[in-house]
């Protein structure tokens, strides 16, 4: 007999429901879920479909969609300086694989407790689509959190972690070309860099995280702000790793452009360099100090590597060939 | 030039993020929203995902997927007795239709008004199938909430509003027969009974949405609360116009199974016969008395309609032809 979806909800994803921090007091299987907001937090909200074959590949094992998309979602939850505290998930999904099933719960399972966002409940269809969506909701403390408007003029501009891996890996993916496996590691495995946001809560101006690509996501930021930016391309093309891999030209491509990182990126005055490094050092993530915020509402490049295909930089109104 | 995922954002759904009930401090447009959930107060959260030829007939309007899909969502915030907070949409358009556009998005614009609920944020995807996934929240005060594990053996059971009524109009659609505006509508333009479960909040023992036809609901109900059910059948058939439209059998069999009533199905005690009542005059709401809750865990039926296919109700371990 076939598994019907109370079946499936039942053997896959109650046992995820079980798993909480405390503030939940009726979990996934009523109507609703029931949690009780601390006092004197305020309450983040985001949410963020993920379909088949647009944001992981056709025929993705269940752990990489997984992965991927709970990454993606709480991503958001970091570029707001924000703490999980829990989520939604809908999954559609068009044929029923156990196999798949029982990864995708697994991994789910374990990132749960890892990043420590407890699965308060969710929604399961069958239609013509693998996709699945996440609402994510975080606590900050009362007008404790980081916009993408604050940016401000003289502000450094920084990136997390290692923008340009995920879209080379993903690059080689699809040709079905190797890939090493710190560099694959960043498409299939993303980090939500939460602990980052936590830090530099209170201490940057602005922060926006990297789903779309880096040049786009911060032309929002920007936009947000009224500001514009100085880039200096040559702090883009100092991942060893990946330059070694590509090429110059290709790195700095990739992490201008690649829509997967889901790194943060963020804005900060001049004088707080030394508590960011020490961050850096103290969750052993880079952060990549990219440029610094201008008055004028444009975007231009210094160190722009020969080979580049410079259409992408003339996207942006101010685009220099220094 | 075509409308990039920004440019309808802007066009179609940023002006619906304007409204807000004061507990919004960022709306729509960032990372995440935030929102102050009031002290005191308790939040309920739900999701749910409608697709394009399963939750809503393929061709369906921007306006009937707006309506339906929020109505189904709302749904189960009203069989919590929760109070409407906010909500997010993720939409997954599979082509651009600006009047399919401009449908949904004045049909949302209207609806987030008359049931008081902002919209805090979204997601725009393209794909190869249309649907949406909605997660809402509602408040309400400290432990009282409506369950399903409540009822308790003697409560009388209850349903609202016009089960059966979206299942026969959703029969003549599919068949491009003609239905009567005032059984259509029940499809259409389902109408989530939030006033109906903020009123029995406190009073009913149980209570569960119908989305997946009375008969499967009411059987989670009874399954959580660890009981059973004896239901008069001549309570279901007492719907005038939908006998007269397609007779005492169809009507029965439309209000036992067709999953888009989104009405509330309620246990509550014999002594709130008089309470109910009130309440059903005040809503100008029909609460139309189906049975008791038994002991014995199975579904029973009183008064079964001749020309009932009863294979629908052999399913129920219970059935006993009376």
């Amino acid at each position: 007999m076939e598994d019907t979806e109370f079946d499936l909800i039942e053997k896959y994803f109650s046992p995820l429901g079980q798993w909480s921090l405390g503030h939940t007091l009726v979990g996934p299987g009523d109507d609703c879920a029931v949690v009780q907001v601390p006092d004197s937090r305020q309450l983040c909200i985001s949410t963020d479909t993920l379909i088949n074959g647009v944001h992981f590949p056709a025929g993705a094992t269940g752990q990489m969609v997984a992965r991927r998309s709970i990454a993606a979602a709480l991503s958001d939850l970091a570029a707001m300086g924000a703490t999980p505290f829990g989520m939604t998930g809908a999954l559609t999904l068009v044929q029923i694989s156990a196999r798949w099933l029982e990864a995708f719960s697994a991994e789910i399972g374990d990132l749960i407790k890892q990043w420590q966002v407890p699965l308060l409940g969710g929604n399961l269809s069958q239609g013509s689509e693998l996709s699945i969506t996440w609402t994510v909701m975080g606590l900050v403390k009362p007008g404790e959190f980081l916009l993408r408007s604050g940016a401000q003029v003289g502000d450094d501009i920084y990136i997390s972690g290692y923008p340009g891996r995920a879209g080379y890996a993903l690059d080689c993916l699809l040709q079905s070309r190797e890939v090493a496996a710190s560099l694959e590691k960043h498409y299939s495995q993303p980090t939500p860099r939460l602990e980052l946001g936590e830090a530099i809560n209170g201490l940057a101006h602005s922060a926006i995280d990297v789903s779309d690509g880096l040049l786009a996501d911060l032309q929002h930021l920007l936009t947000a702000s009224g500001v514009g930016a100085r880039i200096d391309l040559a702090a883009l093309s100092a991942d060893a790793q990946l330059v070694a891999a590509c090429g110059v030209a290709d790195s700095v491509r990739f992490a201008l452009t690649a829509g997967d990182d889901y790194e943060v990126c963020f804005t900060a005055e001049h004088d707080q360099r030394k508590a960011l490094e020490l961050i850096s050092r103290q969750l052993q993530l880079p952060l990549i100090r990219i440029g610094r915020v201008i008055e004028s509402q444009m975007v231009e490049f210094e160190n722009v590597p020969g080979h580049l295909d410079t259409a992408l930089l003339a996207k942006h109104a101010g685009y220099r060939h220094f």
